[in-house]
């Protein structure tokens, strides 16, 4: 997987012009959940802009169609979404992988997910849920720390060990569960093992009742281009179980996926 | 729903702040399934940019950390997930919105599927498949007509006229089938008669075979903010089963989740 070492050279990080791009996806970035309509203030707060910066780039935004305001409050617009499908549609395999998962999730009955490492974070590409699991509301695009994940500390076990540690040590290790690995050696340990093995099991390290199981998406060089996982709840499925029942299919599974890259 | 008018006032469509930002996001969208790997000449091609001006915002979302490069081909990352992510998780109705679509999709045995409008288009905001269909690869994000398909002449109905006559004329209108409509005034017809009743049948006008029907999305301003279907295949499900049987369930889901907001 490739990392995102700056490029040396121009543009330089103060440069003018990165910047201001910089600063225009931060405007985007600054639209949640919990604001998702905000004043021209709040968008500045948000993203340590200026007022009059902030006001640019939203009438920026607004005459590129990514904006609507109605007078005084901002909100994005659908063609936001246009950035991330550019992405998707770039990756089609997520498209054919689709029906292995619906396979695999019909099989094990239990979530299956679809990830690839963006620095010290897994980032979901595709999610195939089952109906009887509680629901985890993480859709296609969200984020969830790699150290305390079966799809993150896999997918760190394609890198080398110096840039496992880098990473290891630039993420925000919390204690999530009384489970939660979060000392660095001994997460290394655990990234060796999963690389060893060519899968990775976590235990309610991430919450309390979650357990899931990861299998590598291989290319054909070699390299692990993503991960493929199956989720479940710990008091129905014990490590165990998952491991010698749900681990070969998982396997059989991402091969395949594999194979269609 | 919002109309997407410039604002009056800078920044001006000719304003260099805006024309920079247009073409880095414009870039971004150059990347595509046929396209998942470009070379900087093959990116200026496709922006219509200068190779140095390719080259330019190239290396800045390199440094961004949303482009990576092995010298000679540039590749998106996840990272550009975030983008839509923001868009998606500032509306938080879609995750509230999916158990009903999925206890719909178990009662009906067809996909829903639920978009809002964005100028000419449709932009699918949450998808629930069936597993028995015919796949349709239509994720998140991804754009059809509003002219030719259930949910667009829906969410166009809740326009006023002079705007639905301007969109449609707007609108790239090819007949893709035998059925398409692709006169302005007879789809006016078809618009008004979608406001009349709330809510609108398609039978093959999008693609041989497929039918499907949409129910309006309400808030509590009595505004259309996002519009709910389902869509299966003509010759299982006629015009009329799909009506009689199918839509007081759609029309009673698309209520529920206009409760939500």
């Amino acid at each position: 997987m490739a990392t995102h070492t700056p490029p040396t050279g121009t543009p330089a990080p103060g440069d003018s012009y990165v910047q201001s791009f910089a600063r225009g996806l931060q405007v985007i970035r600054s639209f949640s959940e919990s604001a998702p309509r905000q004043t021209l203030s709040e968008v500045a707060a948000a993203s340590g802009l200026t007022r009059a910066g902030a006001r640019r780039i939203l009438l920026t935004l607004q005459t590129l169609g990514y904006v609507v305001s109605d007078g005084k409050l901002f909100t994005l617009t659908p063609r936001i979404l246009d950035l991330g499908f550019a992405y998707l549609s770039s990756m089609p395999i997520w498209n054919r992988a689709e029906p292995v998962m619906e396979a695999l999730v019909q099989q094990v009955q239990e979530s299956c997910s679809a990830a690839v490492l963006d620095a010290t974070d897994i980032v979901y590409v595709m999610r195939v849920p089952t109906k009887k699991i509680m629901h985890i509301s993480l859709g296609v695009g969200s984020r969830l720390p790699a150290y305390c994940t079966s799809l993150g500390r896999l997918l760190l076990a394609d890198l080398d060990d110096e840039e496992v540690r880098a990473r290891l040590e630039a993420s925000d290790r919390q204690a999530l569960t009384k489970h939660t690995v979060t000392d660095v050696d001994a997460l290394m340990a655990k990234v060796a093992q999963a690389r060893r093995q060519q899968w990775c099991l976590v235990n309610q390290e991430l919450e309390e009742g979650l357990i899931s199981v990861a299998a590598p998406i291989v290319n054909r060089q070699g390299r692990m281009v993503a991960a493929l996982n199956i989720s479940g709840q710990a008091n129905r499925t014990s490590a165990k179980v998952m491991q010698e029942t749900m681990l070969p299919a998982l396997m059989d599974a991402a091969k395949k996926v594999s194979q269609l890259l």
